[in-house]
């Protein structure tokens, strides 16, 4: 069997019991932490254990250039992917930042990006090709390239597994990866472009026209062969760190590590991991709601209640990184607050 | 010159100017950032640094108990007040844990409550009276209680300074408060009980009816003479506690250091202190969004945009204290990013 096929592990209900029966007995009127009981609640579950942490995240870093850049839908020229491989592992990223604040472990892998070769010391060299086709013009990749693309990430997940990590983010890092993520979502959902298409590092109007237009070309082009076959579709318009990213999605929903899910691209990549195996959903967690326009959509799609929407549209993980706070302080206070009886308070009157 | 009445202080533009000047330049599209930038830069600005940090938080927890507890308004008996008390200093409430991972300081000062004498040893003991009056029957409390009740607040604040704080919470405990500062909102607001009454710590169907009458008598009784002025409002239907707040509030603005507000009682302390000085506003960040009916209201009429909407409905100042997090990640990447010329990264096309 295909290992993107094998069966994802169920979830242990025992932890999930005695963590609801913890959050019952915490000195605060029943509830009152609201989406942080439930946070805690879902993490010791998804993690096996009664005291849910982020003591061990891992975080894998997908990039990948994209060949429908040839056709101008981008605030930024190509040449920044590759820049910001650099910025990433040199600590001045945004994602490098929080890494460091949460002592996660950051992974920076170069699926296929255009240029020279390199030598920038860690970064893991994995390209399946300078970059995909243009999607307008043909398929990005063939199946054999998505696959090994998805097998990319099945790696760096197997790896946070030997590192013993308990929580995995995946990033990405690709200029015009939008207009894929958007280009998939249309097809995965059976939606116009303009329901889905957003301005991504910031285009103006004019040029979100243009954008739009050229899904619409590649939807038209690819719909008939893709049919509703989630693998085909992101054959058909994704992107490597794309494919990296479901791939490293099914591999955590197998081995048992929850996940904490990007913004627009992520969610995208998210959706297509849970069209090939609807299981998958129940390691997931949402960092955030984007601006991107779409994210929306493709959040409702798969019943997530993003922990943050502070208008973040930044990818490399970044939105899922600031979420980390947030779920590092469910933790701590499920982990470390008195009980009733701890602390001698009279619960709620009968 | 009262000394609530005494001038706020002006914002010094010249951070926030420099705090704007380089949020343009890290590695990262314009806005991307999304309300992080935001934070970060009101947030260099009020604190007057190039470096916006939450490194010294002060945090002062207000305890008071409330005279119309004898209407049966709560779903907790009145003694938790006083538990709660000892909780906060044993280390093992919701803000005891927070202002641990923050390293804050933690002040818990007793306003007045209902009880035998005792000695918790880290309890500040400043009682203005065992308890408020029952304010379906009678003002809560005189307005020279009400000025002593506030002067506490400003005293945190003036302790907060010495010991160089640069960020202010005030938090709450008060078992019936939350009926306290429905009733001041509804008579800040000229709004019916209808409109700004929840279920506070969680209160049924029947009981939450009954508050809700309650108040409407409270509002007939005194609005013929609280008429607009807002701190004859609070000294009709408020508590010691909430008039702490309001003095803290009051006194943050005239000294100069930015305070986060928690949720629906904080804010409604913030809007009393915001009426009787505007200029206040300009001192405040917003934690979160409660779960507590009303809520959004109030921070509607403040203009306030808060951090997180995670359903809490605790108070003790722990909204504020979780958005902290959320602020702490706003500084460290405005900080400590690469900007475009450091990390040798193009910039937007032009």
């Amino acid at each position: 069997m295909s290992w993107w096929l094998q069966p994802c592990r169920n979830i242990d209900g025992v932890f999930q019991e005695k963590a609801l029966e913890r959050q019952a007995q915490l000195t605060k009127p029943a509830g009152a932490l609201g989406d942080l009981e439930e946070l805690a609640v879902t993490l010791a579950g998804l993690q096996r254990t009664e005291h849910p942490n982020i003591d061990h995240v891992w975080i894998s870093l997908f990039a990948g250039d994209h060949g429908v850049m040839e056709e101008n839908i981008s605030a930024y020229p190509q040449a920044v992917t590759r820049q910001m491989l650099q910025n990433f592992i040199s600590g001045g990223a945004s994602i490098s930042v929080i890494a460091r604040q949460h002592q996660a472990h950051l992974q920076v892998i170069d699926c296929g990006t255009v240029g020279e070769a390199y030598d920038y010391s860690g970064v893991q060299q994995h390209p399946i090709a300078a970059g995909t086709q243009n999607f307008v013009k043909t398929v990005a990749m063939s199946e054999i390239q998505c696959i090994a693309a998805m097998t990319i990430g099945k790696n760096s997940v197997d790896q946070a597994v030997e590192q013993h990590s308990n929580l995995f983010i995946a990033g990405e890092m690709g200029i015009g990866n939008t207009c894929s993520a958007s280009a998939l979502a249309c097809l995965l959902l059976n939606e116009p472009a303009e329901v889905l298409t957003g301005v991504g590092t910031g285009i103006d109007h004019a040029k979100l026209q243009h954008k739009k237009q050229v899904i619409e070309q590649a939807i038209e082009l690819h719909q008939p062969d893709v049919q509703a076959d989630p693998i085909k579709i992101l054959a058909a318009v994704g992107g490597f760190e794309i494919a990296a990213m479901v791939g490293a999605y099914l591999r955590c929903a197998q081995v048992g590590i929850p996940m904490l899910v990007d913004g627009f691209i992520s969610s995208v990549a998210a959706l297509i991991a849970v069209q090939i195996q609807p299981k998958v959903r129940t390691w997931m967690l949402f960092g955030h709601q984007s601006a991107e326009y779409g994210h929306r959509r493709i959040l409702k799609e798969l019943h997530a209640q993003p922990i943050l929407q502070l208008n973040l549209r930044l990818g490399e993980g970044s939105g899922a990184g600031v979420a980390l706070s947030v779920l590092k302080m469910a933790c701590m206070l499920h982990n470390e607050m008195a009980t009733f009886q701890q602390a001698a308070v009279t619960g709620e009157k009968q």
